[in-house]
């Protein structure tokens, strides 16, 4: 993976982000601040507050109140992990144990509930209702999103519901990160509405190629089997294409009913990472991350604007 | 029980209040709609939306916005109530099945999530910042007072541990209703704390009612099992006096390790009926009522402030 200077940039102010969202839980439940402490810890890039922290520095906002912003948004996000991982009934993520795998599902619910309590508090820090308004909005999204997949009948989904699915999955708190950082800087509304899509452009790209990882990621590096997705019978870009390049597949057919050996499974992945069904997902990553840029150059040189160009392309790059 | 004239008079507005619930599933997940309305339909009294509209009519709130609030005060209520019953196990609430009973654990969290998301963007509906600052900040203190319970070492509650934990679970989100009804409405910050005060009282009265029914109610009216707080080692107001009045009772001290036998619990919950233990857990819920009193009692004659009496009044007296 090469090296983001972005992340290096914005280290800093996000060690000032996760102060605040330590902070918290301060006069709270210890037990609660351990789990938030551990949470915390054991985030991960941090792209989204790293995109807030930049779109706002391009565009003049005040630094105090993005910072509150990209807790709000990481502690959003985080909450999200949290039930989800309940959910699944996954123990690791990113290779450290999840609060479900330490915890009793009742603690891990109200840990998530408490931690969405925060993130709204943070966001209604921010002193502007339409953040606080997105804000809401984007988590009905995402849970919407996360509850029609559970009562989907199963079945091979078709590219378009993938793309609302990914919108709902990860896209929209990408748009929420970049244009709220928007609304609180003193742009004008054509200004938000580019940052927005520059935001729903990285963040569709960030999980194609995520999902393009579950498939040609190394196992260990990734922290959760290769294909887990496939095994859960979820479609994702790459086995969508290559199913339009082989569309009689059987073991593609078979996936949503669960009844696949584990070695047919394994052909399978094999199958699709030696067809052009990956590299197909990556280019229209790619075609994302151009239509993001496109946007991004409409504004003056400042070294933000540099580190956005840089984040963009590190979404593609990263670990391919 | 009496007749409730507030209950009457709010009706027409508890319904807007009731489509505005409703409404926030529009557009989404088929199956989440029908489960808003079911949870929507299978609610109580709506005490806390009553207060909400109550406290904003007296003290001249717009009436949409007051709609807006009360209708997210009263999913926020739904949302923590859902979790809950998934966290307990409970399979129905006011004698109705609880989603928990209808669906797998992750959809009970997911919609429970949704509903706080729609919660949420009500409460920013408001265009308030401090009403949404309110709303996220008595979200933390309930979910903390619940994680702070489950964690808990099992031993006898002092009576102090008890109002802090009835705030946290029930008075927070009156005082919620009431000073969040006063924000919107064009009034001074002292009748703003006065309300809050008003709506704390009205808040721990109502739940050291609800901990007396939970004694003395008919199981069958109730919805749950006579004594359930007691079952599951919770010493409420009434256990409390009686430890004070009979501090050996060895059921007593053996309830919060669990080992007690059916027929030794039911002879503790008749020593506790006929001790004067309900007597003086019911004194301190009619001077909360009292206090409350008081404060109203300060306005100016107005139908609102008249129901907002009849209401106080009746939440000591009902089903007693």
């Amino acid at each position: 993976m090469s090296h983001v200077v972005a992340f290096d940039l914005m280290q800093k102010d996000i060690r000032l982000v996760e102060e605040r969202m330590y902070a918290q839980a301060d006069n709270h439940n210890p037990d609660l601040q351990a789990a938030i402490r551990h949470l915390v810890i054991s985030g991960g890039k941090r792209v989204r507050p790293t995109l807030t922290l930049l779109v706002g520095e391009m565009l003049g906002g005040e630094k105090d109140r993005l910072v509150t912003l990209a807790a709000s948004i990481e502690l959003l996000h985080t909450a999200t992990l949290v039930h989800d991982d309940l959910i699944d009934g996954s123990l690791l993520r990113r290779g450290i144990p999840t609060l479900n795998a330490k915890w009793s599902p009742g603690a891990t619910v109200l840990t998530g509930d408490f931690i969405f309590a925060t993130a709204a508090r943070l966001a209604a820090e921010t002193e502007s209702v339409r953040v606080m308004r997105l804000f809401a909005e984007t988590l009905a999204i995402i849970v919407n999103g996360e509850i029609t997949q559970m009562f989907q009948s199963q079945g091979l989904a078709s590219r378009e519901d993938y793309y609302l699915r990914i919108y709902a999955k990860t896209a929209s708190m990408f748009e929420l990160s970049t244009s709220a950082a928007a609304m609180l800087s003193p742009v004008d509304e054509d200004v938000i509405t580019m940052m927005r899509k520059f935001g729903y452009q990285i963040g569709m790209a960030f999980q194609i190629v995520d999902d393009i990882l579950d498939f040609t990621g190394d196992q260990v590096r990734v922290g959760k089997p290769v294909a887990s997705d496939l095994r859960q019978g979820l479609i994702t870009l790459p086995a969508l294409y290559y199913l339009e390049l082989h569309p009689d597949d059987p073991t593609m057919k078979a996936i949503t009913t669960g009844s696949v050996s584990e070695k047919a499974l394994q052909e399978l992945v094999r199958d699709i990472r030696s067809s052009g069904a990956i590299q197909l997902a990556l280019d229209e990553a790619k075609t994302f991350v151009q239509k993001a840029l496109q946007k991004i150059q409409q504004f003056p040189d400042h070294p933000a604007r540099q580190s956005m160009i840089e984040l963009a392309n590190y979404i593609v790059d990263r670990e391919l």
